[in-house]
């Protein structure tokens, strides 16, 4: 189908291309994957590395516990508050942390992330992901190059320390169960693209290595 | 936390906000969402104002059931076969066509509009969404303004003449189960914020109508 409107612009029958939309953009989209044990920085570097994006107009959007959490991936309860699911659909659907419930809570923020970087977006993630599976599914789900996997790492006992929640302090005293660290396992992973070593870098360092990479790698320009 | 960098600029303890995304972009963000029978036209229509405002400058990013259905709601067969999910997990979290299946396919796609309009994209959903209550809940979920709802508005009669893909024939037959219009009710909008008349207004002229509704309510500029 062709058509011309009063403007003399002919419409096409099928999509904006993503190529179209990273013109727009001048940039390409990308899922730029941070992964860590809790306390390990990887929110705060997410941050930094955001405003650094901006002052470079390119387009960024985080994706962290607080927008997918008490969104997309709402456990029971808050699908049985706030959605008004019947027990058996909420218990269904919802997400708590059993080892089933972090698969498809990674899973789906895969899924997101896959469609901002389709978007021409550049996604940044920030949650523990702590299997090595889950986090290989979301890099398989996308094409050669828009997976970028950041390892930040900081050692058990530096985190403990930190501790900025007293999350490990209550895993500690058996009142978080399954908490990655302490009594669930967190998997390094093997091929990260980037890694950033928290005992020496500071959080703006740890985004400049991200934004160095992104640059580049060609991905703040088409 | 304020750090200055070897560039000079400080970065502040905080997201990038909405208000600074969408001064890089020059829009709003808003969930534009279409409703309406099987063949009502939703996704001619939805491609063709992505294309209009694409020619505007404006990011816009479409979510239908080719990046839904295959990406965030797979369905169980999906899970198995491409996740390796067990089966009783992928019966779980799959999505099919029952009530609950479709509110909470209907669930996960508000989330990730409510994403999309976060981020400063114009987000176009085009799902049939039968039920008022699982788009009211999108609609409640969003601000003010920021749930722009769309009634693509067809008759059964002309719906079932253009079948494009013969799924009327196949209701009728007895061939597809819970089919919307046949043997699944479709509930109108009561208060859509714009209703296509598709009997009299073609898919440039419905994108059109859009269009000027989002430019006289100033989504396409900040």
């Amino acid at each position: 189908m062709k058509t011309n409107t009063a403007s003399n612009i002919t419409w096409h029958d099928g999509s904006v291309t993503r190529d179209e939309r990273q013109q727009l953009l001048n940039q390409k989209g990308v899922t730029v994957w941070m992964t860590g044990l809790s306390a390990s920085g990887k929110s705060t570097i997410a941050c930094i590395l955001e405003q650094m994006l901006l002052h470079k107009k390119k387009h960024a959007y985080r994706l962290d516990g607080d927008n997918v959490r008490f969104g997309l991936n709402k456990d029971a309860k808050l699908l049985q508050e706030k959605q008004g699911y019947e027990e058996a659909t909420a218990k269904r659907f919802g997400l708590g942390f059993s080892a089933d419930d972090r698969m498809e809570n990674i899973r789906r923020i895969g899924e997101v992330a896959k469609l901002f970087t389709d978007a021409g977006v550049i996604a940044i993630t920030s949650f523990i992901s702590p299997y090595r599976r889950d986090r290989d599914a979301v890099r398989k789900s996308l094409a050669a190059g828009e997976f970028v996997e950041v390892y930040v790492n900081v050692s058990l006992a530096t985190a403990e320390q930190r501790d900025p929640k007293g999350l490990y302090k209550k895993a500690r005293a058996g009142q978080l169960k399954g908490f990655t660290g302490i009594d669930d396992p967190y998997e390094e992973p093997l091929n990260a693209e980037i890694v950033i070593d928290t005992e020496t870098a500071s959080p703006e360092q740890a985004a400049e290595q991200i934004l160095a990479y992104l640059e580049k790698g060609g991905y703040l320009t088409v």
